[in-house]
């Protein structure tokens, strides 16, 4: 057992944008150098949400080149789709006998869907919720202590994700602990500034905003979003004030900090229009995006590669959550 | 595709009585002639009771040694243990994503625990009961459909299993019917007299009413059990009505039916007295069960045979599932 694994789901959706890549894809890609790395693709996540086969099947394999495409290497990381590991189920069935239900009906999701019901003055506050979002922390909980894993990342407003997990390892640890125990998983919270982009109004970027820009647009739609992005009517020759403009804040995260020092000056020093520096945010992000989208649309014409990817990565998970299952069977007394 | 696949649960536990044996293990043994049968040692659904490593594994080897001794053919029959079918455990994972929370909720079990702690003046009525209770009929409802099952025995007061059951099928068939369906299972209610069987009391057989006799008890036990059945003090000449006599209704279940008309003259025309009822009825009882009570001893003695029954029948079931969950993997399209 490595010291320290690190896992993180992936959603399965083809709708990542730059925020996502930011916040989530290239922390995570830095983070495999550290770490024994694991990245699922969480498909049975996913269903509660998508039902429709063909959307499901094509999401999985977006999902998957999206990483791919930005740098994800298969052989120092183990990428796998979560319903190839059926360990993770298994185990999900066990947990449940040993988690109460008060813990769920305390889960932020479930609160959130009772919440709108409520607002929506519809008096079953059950109503519309499915057992997979009431289930949804246990699964989380099994995908992560399936594989053992060590550190998981999450966002500032998902910290209960990792406290659950923690609580649930625990009832188990606290019954079979003298047979096995689960590691306990860390939360690595990051809320750092690096890692939150803004999005085109100013705030975090982010779907439900409407104010994202997607992460694979073709070159030209790429460069009419950019110059779509609202700025104030300050002439050209005016001096501007850089942190407080939405087009250079998202510059310092795709140039490097030479460009990003000599736009800084030049927007202070006046002479430099918004049109000027939303060129040098399309050439910036172009030239990092560029090459991933079409590797992206390499792999999504001709699909194969990523499902062999899948299936060799999924392979190797599994081979990790047979291990830990085996123990935890002989522990609770089925094998 | 079998037309006829019969499934069944075995409780994993050492105390089976007469009253299972006649209520339970003879019918379903008698069924196996017509249908493909599955019989499965529900080890995970025991997991919510049975938190003890070594206890749980006595229980699995004690339930299925007390089929195998009581005729259970494991060449005819498929019998395994649940826990050796992860492909269940995936189908449930599936099911809860289409499974509203609506319908756990008015589940028979788990109100029965809620009006427990209501009556107890315990405020969240939710206290004490733990997801493995919460989700249990999604789990039945998984054991019985990844083997496609079309005919599983309930007791009158366990329908509800089997109509859950049906209604998460129909939600399966409904989104995806187009690519798989699930065959809809029909419960084969047995309400018959022929398989209730009255207790020391007169009340069916039951460990909650205590007023059970333990299956394979040693001889000189079953004696002194069949002696303290509680019977009137009518004096041994007086004749006697052998429908209101608990030690004669046994009697109707475990001698041949020349004996039993020739017990019932006997006690009608007076002479014989409850001693010498019970007598008849220890012979009978113990003619039945004393080649089986020595079978079952000698499986528990050299626990190898149980084991290789169990780890071949696990094989044969996965196959079945493996087919099944193929085709539902296709069908919602993570395959």
């Amino acid at each position: 057992m490595a010291a320290n694994t690190y896992l993180t789901g992936i959603k399965p959706t083809g709708d990542f944008h730059l925020g996502n890549y930011i916040g989530a894809i290239k922390p995570a890609l830095e983070a495999s150098t550290a770490y024994d790395t694991y990245y699922f693709i969480a498909d049975y996540h996913a269903l509660n949400s998508i039902r429709d086969a063909d959307e499901l099947r094509h999401s999985i394999r977006s999902g998957a080149a999206t990483w791919l495409a930005c740098g994800l290497d298969p052989e120092r990381t183990i990428v796998y789709q979560q319903s190839k590991v059926p360990e993770t189920f298994e185990l999900t069935t066990i947990l449940s006998a040993l988690t109460p239900k008060g813990l769920m009906n305390r889960a932020h999701a479930y609160k959130a869907a009772r919440d709108r019901n409520d607002a929506a003055g519809v008096t079953d506050l059950d109503a519309g919720v499915n057992m997979g979002l009431y289930n949804y922390p246990i699964l989380m909980a099994a995908d992560i202590l399936v594989m053992e894993g060590t550190h998981v990342p999450v966002g500032r407003d998902q910290t209960q994700h990792i406290e659950y997990t923690a609580d649930i390892a625990g009832y188990f640890n606290h019954r079979y602990g003298d047979a096995y125990s689960f590691p306990v998983p860390k939360g690595l919270i990051d809320d750092g500034e690096a890692s939150i982009l803004p999005g085109v109004d100013g705030r975090k970027m982010s779907k439900s905003y409407d104010n994202h820009i997607p992460l694979f647009l073709p070159e030209n739609k790429l460069k009419k979003a950019v110059r779509r992005i609202p700025t104030d009517s300050t002439p050209v020759e005016a001096p501007k004030d850089p942190d407080t403009s939405v087009p250079f804040q998202l510059l310092t995260h795709f140039a490097d900090a030479e460009k990003v020092s000599e736009v800084r000056k030049r927007l202070e020093a006046g002479g430099m229009g918004w049109g000027d520096l939303k060129n040098e945010l399309f050439e910036a992000v172009n030239a990092e995006l560029g090459p991933k989208r079409e590797r992206y649309e390499e792999l999504m014409a001709d699909p194969s590669e990523i499902d062999a990817v899948l299936a060799a990565g999924s392979e190797r998970a599994r081979r990790r959550a047979r291990a830990t299952i085996d123990r935890v069977r002989a522990a609770i007394g089925v094998a």
